[in-house]
């Protein structure tokens, strides 16, 4: 990162130091004002620690405006979505799901790299000239746009002559994907994985040392007994045979097959293959698993602590710029801060704004420290949902009839316990009804009758609870209930129309119809507290899974390229009931009488991206991967018989147990916490302000929590702010993992601590950490 | 335990208390004075402490005599040995392998049942009648014993008499391995797996119920279309036969088979699988294995308390009993300490035991507090081995050729890295040779070379090395090799013979060599310091791995004797090329065309112990366990069903996930945790007292250290301690991670902690701990 010119990185840490330079002392002259482009360079500052950018950017006003736009959501979008395009174009190069004319994925091949050429020119604009080019992430943008560009034209050229060429460059696709600055995500996954490799290597190393001696034995004592394989196959009968099947051993895809010809000739041959189960799939399986968690940990722990200082370099670079002088100390004042929010975050509301003053200006002086200023990157994040107390839309038109007894009875019977339990006993008929035939007009007549009391009960709802707050950004389970009966109820209609007007149905629709139905049973896991707990667990780990699934894609798309490349066209489905002799053998006669075409396998293929990647997918899964792999080394040899095994390190060894690994540790972080400090302050806030809901109940009962504090409407006594106004965290659901294991790193970080420089971030490694005496706590 | 009635709990807390009681008072009259008796009970305590048992006994002087000798290994050994003897007459009952008369097995039968009686009745007399009855343990041996008789009687007479008959309390038996008081581990294992079920019982549920939903759209999706399995089946045709398939694809064993059928019609269902993947066997098994893990991990802290506790209490006992009052404080004297310790460890020598009162009594002042005394029952854990620093026996009997020039030179030889080296590279072509063709004379011949070259390897560094130390106890490798090549050598030898002599060659020897000729090439690794170490935690690990081992046995041995009796006689076996055409369907005609008889499993089956253990093998490696579930279904459906589906969620769901949580529990500890607290305080001394060894080399590298320190020999100074003795600490090889972790919650116990009654500690809950902050260390 530039830091400006005029404040000096270590400005902050020695004020009183004579001979500051000249900018610095003007702004302590004119000690109230701070003009615009001040206040916008200390918005941007505030911005990327808010987001956890770590992006260096010049601060002349210009290159600021430009940094903005730079991050600005449409900006970032328009990056998305041609990097989708481009990705997306591989369905429809050949070998296509639909084939488009070579002219027309060129052209928008073009475009993409255009778009990616424009938006690398334009971070060239917003960071330092020097920073850019150290940058590994923008030099691999730019080879990859020059190695594209001249693959195109080779291609193009030697296609345009009748030879036969490769689209190689197809595989550099995902790499824009990764080196884009959005994704920074994706990018800290990769860079975990790599850091986890060395470590990864010596326990591999001594698993397939492990393994070759075993084939080793192998071989001495079956290759001399002339068995047979269940296929009919020499058993055993040399040593790569011997070394692939036990390799494919370890992932128990081929148990017990692979054991039952020696098992059949006697029982004592099986304690070798038992042997070697125990030894090379559980415990050197779960010793990788133990080593990449163990890895994992030590480096997600360096990459959180490095965002921690950052975020806080960043604050306080905004911090100097904004500090007026303050008796002895710098402080920044109410009106420059109002005016920094109203900029960082212009969609928050005035009343809202107040609350996160009043928690940072805890004694109400009217300024504030360094400390609490940098604490306003994390209250940022907070997800702090203003409630209204809004008067009943019905209440307000025709408050006699909405206030009568019969209404008043109906709006507490809906709020009633028995009205829930009363949905869930008709969830549970439902679904036996669904279970039933849907040809038989009983249960299809059913169905209208459970469609209209789902209905009817939304309208209940409706009517009991104020609809704006019913349909609350973070009320999940009422606006799941409503999409899917008002689909359900859409795809019905449409349904029974196309039926009554010509006898047609949409096998499609009806599908759609079905899953609905059968979604609507999901419900009911709501009623239990226990399975809540679980399901927002479960829901907590959703943001950063996509993490990952993003890295895999990434990792899928390019081995689905060069598989692509390398067994296109050997192996054809000739659809599900062809008759052709050919389908029989996949087309392929080197499959005849081969188990992949025994098992109707054929349409597991490299023929275009979507099989690929299904097949990947299923390759991933493990089971019968040999059985896949067999095929296809029967077609192609060697070269299948690298790549599936390959694939299978990468994918299956290292990125599966990296994902269980996470899975692991975001759920023990779940478990031991409930909210975190900065989130607990805010709350302390809300609840002195008389401002709160009872916070502690799940946001799944808001509408009952929002009842029970009715009676307390009159008691606010703040008269900075509106009256009838409720706030409460919302973020419980929607906190991701990461957020809190800084949250939690944070607390670590003791106040006086020295902020290392940016480079001195840049450099720290996992090993830094001062050693901790061994106790229970920290191993345990 | 009994307390002696004359110490009361607190005793030691209020050592001032006016009104101690007539035993009490007798001791501290008579300071120095400890009877034998007395001795003996202390004795009894600190044995307790170091074997970490929890056993109340009774304290006068017959029932301590009687309470050693229910520990005494032999006893211990006969008791194990008739346990072994009772499951093991699995194999000879019907369905046997080996068939004995009736009579011969119930004898055998009964005669276990006395020993385990005998056992019990020992064990009443050692502990207080109280106690005795209110240990569940106890009363579940005398019903089992109770009910086998019982049983037993039953079934003789109905056999007798010509009735079928069941011998249901063979299920029984396992529980006489769990139950007797040597099974501690075992018994800690299975509790700790009782009280991790309740967690784990609601993400079941969770799970069964998301299996449950996908299998209803399933049903919906795929039923009307009446599409057809690769075996010609209707695919998804009914709601239960939807349920097993895919709770069997959780198990992924039916991947991607059971999608092919829908996959081959558009391949947009393949999503439905994917996702059902995704959400039931990655993130639900991923949350499997974080439930069991987080609740072992807790589960486990608090029973390692427990032991910390129960260790310090037996220890306080044993100090109260040989306490004399010095000054103001209580102190137990030298004197006493040497008898109390030749009495717990006669095995010790006396240099042994010198140097651990040094390190106890470290300012040499003659007696030894409390805090001190407590460290003795770790200290008689730490295996120090004592090196006397030998002559070679050749130097004794030939000095002038031993100590010769050529004789020297020999010797620095083969203290030589090269030397090492060399044997590397003649490993690794003796590898090259072992792959070769055995039948070839060329390669039989080499393999006489290299028999001989390592045969000289180890002549040549028992004549460079005392041969005492070479043989060490710890010296892993010297002994692996050596034992290897002695029996390679004669098993060759024998093979040899026995071919020139007849020309009949036993292939079971001819096995045996080669897997010894293999087993050669694993001393590579020991060159590698880096895979030395992973090797060295993986065989530190073995210990527990067995306990973990013994609770696999005792849950298979149950279902394998539930197996048989559902399941014998009904598929059979005809041999490995059996021309008898009822071998094509196992004998049994329901498997007529069926997978399992297609894949040739007809040896997996119940028909006997073994084959029913190694076939709950290949349950639990779950790969195809539904074409095996599918075939034993064919044959007695529902019973087939439940028993497989029961078996994966006991031992695939819950025991392998605990046990992978162990291994990566224990991964974790190996990994951050060099050596213990005490392990250090006695090497620090052993160093002090110039005794030592450069400790931190590797065990394994033994016979190089005693080289570098030959110059030493003159230093020792202290003139207690014989001159020419060497002690290490030899249990970093073979230290277990329980000890490991009770070292380090020890750390954690202030030594002022008020250690709390026997009652409150068997009380103790895992929720009891003080509520720590929440950290970023002890959560990452």
């Amino acid at each position: 990162m530039s830091l400006p010119d005029h404040v000096p990185p270590a400005a902050e840490e020695q004020p009183e130091k004579p001979g500051q330079e000249s900018g610095e002392k003007l702004k302590r002259d004119n000690q109230n004002f701070v003009d615009d482009e001040q206040l916008h360079l200390a918005a941007a500052y505030v911005s990327d620690a808010q987001y956890n950018r770590n992006i260096q950017f010049e601060t002349s006003p210009k290159a600021i405006r430009f940094y903005k736009l730079y991050n600005h959501w449409s900006t970032q979008g328009v990056t998305y979505f041609f990097i989708l395009v481009d990705l997306f174009l591989g369905l429809f190069e050949d070998p296509a799901v639909y084939l488009l004319p070579l002219w027309v994925t060129s052209t928008v091949e073009f475009i993409c790299l255009l778009m990616f050429t424009v938006r690398l020119l334009h971070f060239s604009k917003v960071t330092p000239t020097k920073v850019f080019w150290k940058d590994a992430k923008n030099i691999c943008v730019i080879v990859s746009i020059l190695l594209t560009l001249v693959d195109m034209i080779v291609y193009l050229v030697l296609i345009e002559n009748g030879y036969p060429a490769v689209r190689w460059s197809r595989v550099l696709r995902p790499l824009f994907c990764v080196n884009f600055t959005e994704s920074r995500q994706l990018r800290r996954a990769f860079r975990n994985i790599r850091n986890t490799l060395p470590e990864i290597t010596y326990v591999f190393v001594l698993f397939l040392f492990s393994v070759a001696v075993f084939s080793l034995m192998a071989l001495k004592l079956f290759a001399k007994r002339k068995l047979t394989t269940g296929e009919g196959a020499p058993y055993f009968s040399n040593y790569l045979d011997v070394l692939f099947n036990l390799y494919v051993l370890v992932t128990t895809a081929n148990s017990p097959d692979v054991m039952m010809p020696a098992y059949e000739v006697s029982w004592a041959y099986s304690i070798f293959f038992i042997v070697f189960i125990i030894v090379n799939t559980y415990v050197f399986m779960s010793l990788f698993l133990a080593v990449v968690y163990n890895d994992y940990k030590k480096h997600l722990k360096n990459e959180v602590r490095k965002l921690v200082y950052m975020k806080h370099r960043k604050m306080i670079e905004a911090f100097n710029i904004l500090k007026t002088k303050n008796g002895t100390e710098f402080a920044v004042l109410d009106s420059h801060w109002r005016q920094l929010v109203k900029l960082v975050a212009p969609e928050i509301p005035s009343s809202h704004r107040e609350l996160l003053w009043r928690v940072l200006d805890d004694e109400q002086k009217g300024f504030i420290g360094k400390e609490s200023f940098i604490r306003l990157a994390d209250l940022l994040n907070i997800q702090i949902v203003q409630m209204k107390e809004r008067v009943h839309p019905l209440e307000k038109c025709m408050p006699n009839m909405y206030n009568s007894a019969v209404s008043q009875f109906i709006c507490r019977t809906v709020k009633h316990q028995g009205f829930r339990y009363t949905y869930d006993v008709i969830i549970v008929i439902n679904a036996i009804f669904i279970g039933g035939d849907e040809t038989n007009p009983l249960i299809s007549k059913a169905e209208w009758v459970f469609l209209s009391l789902y209905l009817i009960e939304i309208l209940l709802k409706l009517y009991a609870h104020e609809p704006r707050a019913f349909f609350a950004r973070f009320q999940f389970w009422n606006w799941f209930d409503t999409i899917i009966i008002v689909a359900a109820l859409l795809g019905t209609i449409v349904n029974t129309a196309l039926k009554s007007s010509g006898g047609y149905s949409s096998q499609q629709i009806l599908d759609i119809v079905f899953i609905l139905r059968v979604l609507r049973l999901i419900r009911i896991i709501d009623s239990f507290q226990r399975f809540r707990i679980l399901l927002n667990t479960l829901v907590n780990l959703i943001p950063t899974m996509l993490t990952y699934a993003g890295l895999l894609v990434v990792v899928y798309y390019i081995f689905a390229i060069v598989g692509m490349e390398a067994f296109k066209g050997r192996i054809h489905f000739y659809g599900a009931n062809s008759s052709d002799p050919a389908a029989k053998y996949c087309g392929n006669p080197a499959l005849k009488g081969s188990q992949f075409a025994a098992l109707r396998y054929c349409k597991n293929n490299f023929n275009n991206l979507l099989s690929s990647f299904i097949l990947l997918i299923e390759l991933t899964v493990v089971n019968q991967w040999h059985a896949l792999a067999t095929g296809f080394v029967k077609v192609t040899h060697l070269t299948a018989r690298i790549f599936f095994v390959i694939f299978h390190i990468v994918v299956v060894i290292i990125l599966i147990n990296i994902f269980i690994a996470f899975v692991l540790e975001a759920f023990f972080v779940e478990y031991s916490l409930s909210r975190s400090a900065v989130e607990t302050a805010v709350e302390k806030k809300i609840q002195e302000l008389g401002m709160g809901d009872c916070a502690d109940r799940p946001a799944g009962n808001l509408v009952e929590v929002m009842e029970t504090n009715e009676n307390d409407l009159g008691n606010i006594d703040d008269t900075d702010l509106k009256s009838r106004l409720r706030f409460r965290i919302a973020s419980i659901r929607y906190k991701t993992v990461d957020a809190l294991l800084q949250h939690m790193f944070e607390g670590e970080l003791k106040p006086e601590d020295e902020i290392p420089t940016l480079e001195e971030i840049d450099n720290l490694s996992p090993d830094d950490f001062p050693p901790k005496p061994h106790t229970f706590d920290n191993v345990i």
